[in-house]
């Protein structure tokens, strides 16, 4: 048997038990990794510098290697977040509905574990910690297949936090870590029905791509976001350009950051001079309709490939619409159904865009940057969902869990 | 373009309209199609008589050729379906949660329609109507692709509903029927990521799995039942046959009728004589273990592939266990998580159970046919799912429907 399949199997039989654990016994074990960590964290940080090595070995770039680098602080923050998680209210034996029948039968729809989760992400190594945290909180097990590059230093992370399960009543077998570094292991996790429950990919557009093109096992697509910014005719130009500048620039790597900006006619005769002035004053690369060039002659021609490119850097897009409705249709054709906002200070326009724009968050003049389950309030997140079943938009907790029927009866039968 | 594709896109399309329509204007179209359905019952029906011809010439046989014939009185209980759609309560546009955030965002979570739905079906012409009623009262554009021998059917009753969708606000385009009768039109529709939303297939074991295993949009998996009951030693012998019996012989083609039946040792030994002779009187085919071949020699010797199986017929499985962990073992072992039933007088032994089975809906004394939208009391049914994301059990019109998150703001950014 491969170590996937076998993997998967010992955490389909953890599963059993976690299913069954009470809040405080979850919480506990919480407790104890974060724990252990700290305890044991000469032993990560040497773990986590062989990947470093290896990494430069293999030419890794500085920023790569920054997010993979892990310190004593960063550990202590990786701990923290483990007791964040265990503070969080547990989702799980909610009685979400209940209603007795006419011919007697009482049926409760009750919040339960999803079963095994499959985790497919890349380098950074409190990926490892913080997925293990959300999915052992929910009652689930989890097998995570880490990025190669973060190799090491994710088998000596879930090697401690599985000791530190042992002195639980959590089953050290609900937290696997498939080592097997190559693209097999992921094509074997996608097609493992009845093993895994859910598979959920957190990484870059081309991991993600693959999970969803390959996977007969159930999957929460996450994270490609190609986001827009609408100024309407009658937008503020300070408020416009606050929400716009922040949208880009703030954090241009997420998913949440803006890619194009579109601008109303009226609007960009009067401000987009000054507007691109400021994006330039941040470096970023500007890229224009015909209008937008006309008015700011130093961004290069935008293309259709332009528009449907998630840059997640420091290069946008901007084009000059006549109005709302060409918003609309550039947004149904470029967008992903990720995050969307409109600045305007005409209602009717900003109704008409909440309500029209298909998409996991629509903003009415606020940053787009906001769509995270921290910011939403969540206390966690799982990723942000771009897809419309399960759940859509920033996922906390209770997007870890099913739900299952409890009917009760004294002998009903079916006529 | 396929004409795959191209429906598709068209459906997209319509998706946008849809979208913004009222309960009022969605329900007067549902009425507008029952009575369509009405008057152009002599077309329907000749239309049908075309497709029974050629199943009478390919061999069909007498039972699927009724499942497939239409007469006047099924039309009318088919428009009666419509119009009791039309009554059930509109779970688009519902205000999910709504909270404000410490810096005075405003974040509200919308039910939505999911977009498009491609849905997958075999034969009965009635699912034609059934699908397009649910997924337009939710909101939503479908592209149906029913089966080739109702082909004919199909396209005429389609066709009537699309003439009566054009004296109403709802677009015609929003019900698409797939004509292509080869199954490279099914394959086509699986990998529609970006036109469709979601895929739900309705039919047999086979075609469900060539949905699960070959689509990449989303899909919500129903259907397939391996469901058992299981005798505590506690139970009472009335109540427990009735309920055995009622699970295998009220309707054995259905999913949630029983395949295995568990029986305690001791409840075995007193009783199983006599209640394999209930089965037996209703013809059903016995195969058993060896521990149940000790009292019912008459009974075939059951493999695992037969617990494996889902019958769909007159013929069971019953296997003598231990106790409640080798029922449980078993159920783990070979169920598929549909519906699952304890029979016993011991409220420890029902509550480990209902705890501990992993299923969509689990039973203590009353039969697992109960699994059903109607039963269930949400007047209508898209269908059974038997996975655990989005849905899971009998889904009524909210399976039907997405979120989405509006927020509301007066100039945030993120800092």
């Amino acid at each position: 048997m491969s170590e996937v399949r076998e993997k998967a199997a010992l955490a389909k039989q953890a599963a059993q038990i976690m299913n069954r654990l009470t809040t405080a016994q979850k919480n506990e074990a919480l407790l104890a990794m974060a724990d252990a960590l700290l305890a044991e964290q000469d032993a990560i940080i040497a773990a986590n510098a062989l990947d470093l090595e290896r990494g430069r070995g293999n030419g890794t770039s500085e920023s790569l290697l920054d997010r993979l680098k892990l310190t004593p602080a960063r550990i202590a923050s990786i701990a923290e977040g483990l007791r964040q998680v265990a503070s969080l209210a547990d989702p799980v034996g909610l009685t979400l509905e209940s209603f007795r029948r006419p011919n007697g039968l009482l049926v409760e729809k009750i919040s339960v574990p999803l079963g095994v989760i499959g985790m497919i992400y890349e380098a950074r190594p409190n990926v490892t910690v913080d997925a293990a945290a959300l999915c052992l909180k929910t009652g689930n097990a989890v097998v995570l297949r880490g990025g190669s590059a973060a190799l090491e230093s994710n088998r000596r992370i879930v090697g401690v936090l599985r000791d530190a399960l042992a002195g639980t009543a959590l089953p050290p077998d609900a937290l696997q870590l498939v080592e097997d570094p190559s693209r097999a292991s992921v094509d074997e996790m996608l097609k493992l029905n009845g093993l895994l429950d859910v598979v959920i990919p957190r990484g870059g557009a081309a991991l993600i791509r693959n999970v969803v093109e390959n996977a007969t096992v159930p999957v929460i697509e996450t994270g490609a976001g190609i986001c827009h910014t609408f100024v309407d005719a009658s937008a503020a130009y300070e408020m416009a350009a606050d929400i716009a500048f922040n949208a880009k620039v703030q954090r241009p790597s997420v998913c949440n950051s803006m890619e194009t900006l579109l601008v109303h006619e009226d609007f960009a005769e009067k401000h987009l001079r000054a507007l691109a002035d400021r994006f330039r004053s941040a470096n970023v690369e500007l890229r224009g309709c015909e209008r937008t060039r006309a008015l700011v002659p130093e961004a290069a021609a935008a293309t259709d490939a332009d528009y449907a490119t998630e840059y997640n850097d420091y290069i946008m897009n901007i084009r000059v619409v006549d109005g709302l409705e060409q918003a609309l249709t550039h947004i149904a054709r470029f967008g992903t159904m990720h995050s969307e906002c409109i600045v305007t200070e005409d209602e009717a326009n900003a109704a008409a865009f909440m309500q029209r724009v298909d998409a996991a968050a629509v903003y009415h003049n606020a940053s787009t940057r906001f769509t995270d389950g921290f910011e939403f309030g969540y206390g966690a997140e799982i990723g942000i969902s771009t897809q419309k079943l399960h759940a859509r938009g920033p996922m906390g907790l209770p997007a870890l869990t099913s739900t299952k029927f409890r009917v009760y009866g004294s002998g009903q039968i079916r006529n």
